[in-house]
């Protein structure tokens, strides 16, 4: 298993990205985007992309040069088509867009129709929060239905993930980032991988009986979705903003039905002025000085998991399983740089 | 346990606020709200309030001819205060103001500082969606702090309930109401008193042990966040939007630090349309045709039982335990109704 440290990682990402059409800037920021990912502890939105997005360049369905369009504006709303482009690009100027909407009138709320991935949720909300906004993004929409609503046995429902975030003053801001099942399906693919069981909760088996053999999800199983018929409503919520209000489906020819919805806050909006910083901060400190449960040794705030894994990464670099770094280098093969230039480049050698 | 048709419940409801200083309108309202609570099976929030609302007249804290002021106001926003007045008063106006805005502004947020309670939260995001909004509103922030962080053992936050609200074309809405711990105070007493065993998950006792014996919360146990760090971070979500964006603490003299913030979102906002209802419709058939789990009979949406309740108890009555019933007779005693023109105007008598 490779490792390699973020900054020659990242270059040789944007080289393969620029490789296969990316301009320079495009490039470099998604290849950043991927790195951060994998930075934060989440390689399921990170480089392992990469081989796909190529794939994805190849038939067609990206564009790597082209760039979101805004469809619509107002006051206080954004409606931008991600269209071939890469769906981080729409996903980060919806976001910059909502956010110098908000500082005016004071809430702005957007949505992406027709858009690729836009990898990790979270990103979003810390670019937001880097901003000064409070923030929630929503992806969702009819489009890899796995999960069963609950009280039901059939998949009718996608992962819908949902991320907030809100400044801190002096402490770190809160960054919460989660799928609405109960569980990612890599994980539950992780399990049955290593035969191992996973938690009660997650799946049903093709009978509609609650499992714990990861197998049986992958035997025409359903997943769950998390916190039973609460986390099913907001799972609800999530596709009747993301797109039911977007509007997704509703385009002559619709990209895919998953869509994206987000909401920014000016912390002043309603005249808190800098008592939010202030109570934000008291809430943290409050929270995190309870003593541990039992099993665990310490208690964090969303956003801690991410920052600690950048922190403790940016110096011990991003460990690639082989499979992962093969199929980049094999991708970038597909694009005209050959592996020893990308192995190079991403050990950070001299004049590569 | 006497049973009783609800419109004459209402009526006497409101003679005994009336007699404890309500003007007519806000007596009747008040009153509806309550037996509506009752009717859509939320006793917690219905009739048994009467009393302790007649105690809080009492105690100065409720004066119940007051209405909530407008403090301040912008083209998307609303802040409200609900000073003595019943909270349910602030909470309506705040939820018919949010929605009107919502029509001209797309978008629209407010809240509510020193409230007093608001009952059921989907009480309004119902109203919101009769006058054909999307509405979420929130109520949260460090005030009853028996809920451990997700890791902690110790009460460090409230219930936070959050609802959410969406009109469907010709399906019924969907309605979210729900606290942010994995179960309700009131249900724990319930098994305590039973002496029942209550599911995992849903407190740890004095030593932060996970624990399934509801004494254990009496004995210093602490709640759960529902659904494990999601859920908590929806809980810190729930203050940060509440408590800290809407400024409660920030007041001179605070009345509690409970607040409540409110979104409205007019389901064109992005220009979805006629498509907004078809394609709401399209996702509760698709989730409410999935066959039932193990367990199961039929797949709902959330807002489904509350309305079936509702049909069901307009025609059987509402039953009230002796012990609830019996505490409103006293407390309209206490402002000079005697007990049997109470029993009289709740039984539906001729000229009562």
């Amino acid at each position: 298993m490779p490792t390699f440290a973020p900054k020659p990682l990242t270059r040789a990402a944007a080289s393969i990205l620029g490789a296969a059409g990316a301009p320079d800037d495009i490039a470099g920021s998604v290849a950043r985007w991927l790195v951060n990912a994998n930075l934060s502890g989440h390689p399921s939105h990170g480089i392992i992309r990469l081989s796909q997005y190529l794939d994805q360049i190849e038939a067609g369905a990206y564009r790597p040069a082209e760039r979101p369009k805004l469809l619509a504006e107002s006051g206080a709303t954004v409606l931008l088509e991600g269209g071939g482009a890469f769906g981080h690009l729409a996903a980060e100027e919806l976001t910059v867009r909502l956010v110098e909407k908000s500082r005016a009138s004071r809430v702005a709320i957007g949505g992406i129709v027709r858009c690729n991935h836009i990898g990790r949720l979270g990103e979003w909300s810390e670019l937001a929060v880097s901003m000064g906004a409070i923030f929630l993004m929503i992806a969702g929409g009819p489009g890899m239905m796995r999960t069963a609503p609950f009280g039901g046995r059939e998949g009718r429902m996608s992962t819908n993930p949902i991320s907030f975030g809100a400044p801190g003053g002096s402490e770190d801001p809160l960054i919460l980032d989660f799928a609405t099942t109960a569980a990612a399906e890599g994980k539950i693919r992780v399990a049955r991988d290593k035969n191992a069981q996973i938690p009660p909760g997650q799946i049903l088996d093709n009978q509609g009986r609650p499992s714990t053999n990861p197998h049986d999800l992958y035997d025409d199983g359903v997943m769950l979705p998390f916190g039973g018929h609460k986390g099913y409503g907001l799972m609800l919520m999530a596709e009747i903003l993301a797109s039911n209000l977007v509007g997704d489906t509703l385009l002559p020819t619709p990209h895919h039905a998953i869509g994206t919805f987000a909401l920014a806050i000016d912390p002043n909006a309603l005249g808190a002025g800098a008592g939010f910083a202030a109570m934000t901060d008291a809430m943290i400190r409050r929270v995190t000085s309870s003593a541990p449960a039992e099993g665990f040794s310490e208690v964090l705030i969303p956003g801690d998991v991410e920052r600690r894994s950048r922190q403790a990464l940016q110096t011990a670099g991003v460990d690639l399983p082989d499979a992962t770094w093969n199929a980049v280098l094999t991708a970038a093969a597909s694009v005209g740089l050959p592996p020893a230039a990308v192995n190079a480049q991403a050990a950070g050698e001299a004049g590569s």
